[in-house]
């Protein structure tokens, strides 16, 4: 049996299914010797033992596989008469403007198109009280963006009405919606494509998944990520220094993560100068006979420092107050950071002993500086893929990266459910493994 | 049909198979929840239609798969009695101290291993009329080398004796030899392995393949090569910035690349201010119209500078002498940078056209830098895994990383033939979209 | 009148001269061509009309210098039988290795010390009662300490008895104490250089000016401050960033300077993209027409967004309840940082002017990086003075950078008191225009 | 006797005015509390016993001085009226954007003048037959142009006809031309200020000195010579790196410096791990007991390893033919660094030592990239000058640092020689012991 970093229920051949918005018959304006043919796909396992994931009505295992990404020969839109636009929501990522940047010249270089419109702000932007226009995007307006974090076109959060998202949309004539955002957009956007459809209208609407936590199901990194991890592994260098800096000295970093652990796990095993990691997916006590504050003290009394990662959504439940929600829907967090730093100086003045602890919390630093250059190439990718997808017809799904190619994943799918660290698998033993730290850190008691 | 990147040849089902010292049935220690099955394996293909890359007897079509690497329940080696070495052959790469001291914490803190000796200087390390002594490698003494780039160890490039590699080993008690080099080094790996055979002695030898140049079949992307690329993009950032100091500014960029243009092209896809990139894959005139310089002239005349990334091992045709050979064997090239700088210089002066040509050849700046957090956190895994491998009892194989797992290939398939861009492929024409270069710049006279 | 970026009272001669154990009779084994003169001295002021400080009895004006540091051709101690000791106080600064480092290799390399120790954890590596060995330091062991931040020997804050640590030196037959401290430790150095002189025992006590803040007296700029303002403007950009995702986006950075605010303002004269920076020696107003909330609506109103600097010092007056003081003696600061965040939130609130602010407080990260190559090159000469300075028998005294020249400066005037920004120079104008706020953000009603 | 890093003649009070257009009458606009005194100076001079420079008629010594940067009170220029030009020359460096940049803002913002002009390539912009048209600067325009290297306005290199560089000032009705650039654009600058004293005409022209070889006198350190130190250490890094790969490394880097080593210089005392270090100023022999080949192979023999840095300057002598000269007027240099590549291979081929030699020039990498933190202060603090000084009348002059203050300095001051390591200070003392290298490398036979 399989561990997988992350899991997933079994998929049937129905849950991979990409929609179109009718015939492909133009023809593209590409002009390559090859095209990617129609029912070019990817097998979604690569495990011998896992890749029937479905049986068809004899029984048969049927292999479920993905829609591979890439130029079609003939286009449902005609280029040359075909608008797009662009929006961005939700938190910033390193690479937003490298896929703006993508989808704009790869439109207006390849496919010709007339126009390629920013949406500023977010859905906000769609909405006519909020008074802001539709911007212009051209080869020269987006030519140096990729050297900048952020988005040039703004974002924000939260759902807007799919109705007034679609009426701006018929209103611009625009034929080919990217929205770029997590998995909250994927679900406005499955909303504004099922009104696409239910005025019939020609419009398709391709998606970009989007999230610094690398939480997304069927993504397997998301962009910006490798960005974020070296920019976190940065902060716990400076942790490490500090701890090492005074007698009994502990550093603690607060990372990104609310659901899901990666951006923590990651940045240990690229440095392994951490000794605990704490993520939402692996509960863990600070009191009592194996619990963090324990490990801490025999690490201390063992080496003399520590450094402590701490993963935003780590140890939820030692909150008990509840905490609200965002404007995006998402739970308000315990401040973990904060709170662990006031256990571990306590513990330690009941003990007696005098620490050195000093907190670190990179917060948006991490997310807000431009790709690194391996973000950078990905999100070119996505880009173009993107342009080419929409180009063909096809709507209600993104672009991903699936052992290794990027295929064609619908929302409904994107959407089904949040990635997180399979604790259980050797990707974690390997973090555990990195730190150095208990396989548990449940109080034994 | 698909178009991979590269291409390689249909392989057997025997092609991949894993060679073994003997009988496993040492208990691990590292006592893990589970364990990766003995037959685990992943396939090689991911393309629904290439799945079927060998037939059985009956003609039914067999899945070719990679064995799965990871940690094994029973071992071969007694890890408390074993001695590993560790030796890094051939050029610089990010990374190598990653490497090795994952090795050594994964031997020392997971398998208890008696000790880990540091060959000195490659191959050369083993032959004692050098004089070099065994360096005991501890995880204090590695514990800081991956903020270093080059490897700790020292390296040298050519072969030595495999008896007398096979000696030095016997003479120390070695049971497990981690080698670390390009393919050569993995040709020379074989003969070692040979001789431990032909003398029936028990001793593994696992690979980790390295090579700057990404050139090795069946790696997906060697490690170092991310840190490398992103190296490089800073050149080429300079480069884009002279070009644009003068008028009709041009910066030249020569980059690594013997037989494989992909730190090139994986730069050129980064950045993408890059006019024209040369690699050896792709032949190119100088001359006659829809040559280089032609289109070079075109494109000044139209924007007022350009940008030319060229692999070194580009346009070797273009060189008629034989430059003869290195200690590895390897051609000597032609130094194509300093060659196009002084054809365009002459091609323009000729025309009367006042250029300024600046010409950049980062070397081994590229390469000579520690790990960036994506090589490190790679680099740490195939350290784990090489460990896991060999006690074990594998050998005769490396660790790499293929459909995003990683996986056992044996020597015989790993230096079977280099891997190359295949310019026929959608990533070369995204290669040449992020230049905006013609199709071909053979001359058309 | 002449406006410096910083204020200080007129010296006395007698304000600058610098002790020395006794008659320099040993001769340099440095074997120079030339050295620096007993007098040579460097001008304390460079302003033609600024420049007598003092009057000697008959009223004419007398120029007041510092001493010159550099290789003396005599020396006190004859230092192939000299001792020496470093130790490191306070918070982590970029260049506290590379200080280290250099007396170490001056020391060893050029005077032929029969040995270097390093003192653990600050003050309190002498007090035995700690159980810290001294380490011994080597060319070799300090060989690499410059690429990392933070001490190799670890330090702490806070006094210990003069007589003890005298009680150390004298039990370990030390000739030299190199102290790299802040002010406070440089007051403690003149209680153990006092306790020594009531000893009339024959040891040096050389300090080196240590403050991340850049407020300590008469250093122009001290070591590590360039690099920790190179770092501070990544977390600015940053928050520029993150402000312009969002409309009326706000992007508030704290950074470090508890009485003094010159990272603060380096950093926005480097960047240029911040709105409003507030520093201790500048007191404002939040409510109130003209006060920063009144502002900070208008720059929104104007721009869409805002970006506000802000060291952990200012405002202070705004924080009735007292936070007592830390191990050192420092006033507990109030968080002036997250109260502005709070009180901006509530004003945008009761206005129903939707906002988007983030928060970044690098805190550690700016302090804990290795030191860039200016700060690198400045360490080294700290050093290597420094050693000259003590083995010429001077002793009481700090070497300090003073008009482009290293210089001795005597405890007593070092702590005398300590440096802020002078808000009424054309330094604070500067800053101002760098951001565009208006003079002065106190309220006008 | 002093003994700075680099020389000059002492000067009289003369070699030090600074010319005036004519009466400044106007009111500035600036508004400032406090305004810089017509006559606030600055000593040339800090050492005590080198103040007096000068004596006046009856023998009396004489300080002499510079005039003081800052914002005047009364200008010359009515700033509502005034048009200005910026121009950058010759080759690049880190910071040329920051300074049009803050020329840009600090004319617009505070000085509110109705335009500023981009002079496109140099001096050739001015000259109608390249058809170059001036592009108008706003605030918005250069916006984000300090976070990209090079000039945004293109540069070129050699003189151009001073009466067609006023014709077109006089054309363009411009009252104020600011010039960056090198000792040959201030030497141009000098022609074009005397052609526009000829004509009569109201024209400042005041400039900003630019050298990536920090070889100008009279200017501490030019701007962006600090960036290009701390690119110049990332190469030599590499070269160590490289060093210690193979057994008798030898890393050869080839840095800047056409006449006086700076950038070599202060990498080695930033980096410390260079082992030799040549630069023009040092005559060196290659072969003979006591040259560089001889103390080359004691190294290797002692150590393993070394590290060579040479300025491109240096060891010229060797050169015997002529290489002509570049559009500047510069000497051709011989390429010294190939040279020494190919004579340490030879050296120890003829004595059969293998070695392992990598050469790395990073060239243009060092002066093409965006200025640092401390550079882009400089920069600002230059831009702002200049206006001030323009707008007061003055002409003829460049705004420079000088112990740490802001002054300006006539063109005939600052043209009058270049300046170079004096290596008999206590500088290149400094630099010696931080390569460890004998105090010669002049054969001694």
């Amino acid at each position: 049996m399989h561990t997988r970093s992350f899991r997933f229920e079994p998929l049937s051949p129905e849950d991979t299914e990409i929609r179109t918005l009718g015939l492909a018959s133009v023809e593209s304006p590409l002009q390559l010797e090859r095209y990617i043919d129609e029912d070019d796909s990817i097998f979604v396992e690569v495990y011998r033992d896992a890749r029937y994931c479905a049986r068809d009505g004899e029984g048969a295992a049927q292999p479920v596989v993905f829609e591979h990404a890439g130029p079609r020969e003939k286009l449902f839109f005609d280029p040359s008469k075909t608008k797009c636009a662009v929006v961005t929501c939700g938190g910033l990522c390193p690479g937003l403007n490298n896929v703006i940047r993508s989808i704009v010249l790869e439109a207006h270089h390849f496919y010709g198109v007339p126009a390629v419109f920013g949406v500023r702000y977010g859905l906000a932007g769609f909405i006519p009280e909020h008074g802001y226009n539709f911007e212009e995007l051209t080869p020269r307006s987006v030519g140096d963006i990729h050297e900048f974090g952020g988005t040039m076109l703004g974002s924000s959060r939260g759902p807007q009405s799919p109705e007034e998202i679609v009426d701006a949309l018929e209103r611009m004539n625009i034929g080919i919606l990217f929205m770029i955002g997590g998995d909250g957009t994927m679900r406005a956007a499955s909303k504004v494509q099922q009104e696409i459809a239910d005025r019939d209208a020609r419009i398709a609407v391709v998606g970009v998944p989007k999230t610094i936590d690398n939480d997304i199901s069927f993504v397997a990194k998301t962009f910006g990520f490798d960005t974020a991890v070296q920019k976190a592994t940065e902060a716990i260098r400076c942790a490490h220094t500090e701890a090492l800096g005074g007698p009994n000295g502990i550093g603690v970093v607060k990372l990104m993560g609310r659901n899901a652990g990666f951006i923590a796990a990651e940045a240990c095993l690229a440095l392994r100068d951490v000794n605990f990691v704490l993520v939402p997916e692996e509960p863990f006590d600070l009191h009592g006979s194996g619990g963090l504050l324990d490990a801490l003290e025999k690490r201390l009394a063992d080496r003399g420092h520590a450094v402590i990662v701490v993963a935003e959504g780590a140890g939820q439940d030692m909150f008990k107050d509840i905490h609200g929600t965002d404007a995006s829907g998402n739970v308000r967090l315990g401040d973990i950071g904060s709170m662990l730093c006031a256990e571990i100086k306590k513990y330690f003045q009941e003990r007696e002993t005098e620490i050195t602890l000093k907190y670190i919390d990179p917060s948006y630093i991490i997310r807000s500086v431009p790709a690194n250059s391996a973000d950078g190439i990905y999100c070119g990718f996505l880009g173009a893929h993107s342009v080419h997808a929409a180009m063909s017809g096809r709507t209600g799904m993104v672009v991903s990266k699936w052992n290794g190619r990027f295929v064609h994943i619908p929302f409904s799918l994107i959407t089904r459910g949040k990635k997180s660290i399979n604790t259980r698998s050797n990707y974690w033993r390997a973090v555990l493994e990195a730190t150095g730290q208990p396989l548990s850190l449940r109080c034994s008691e």
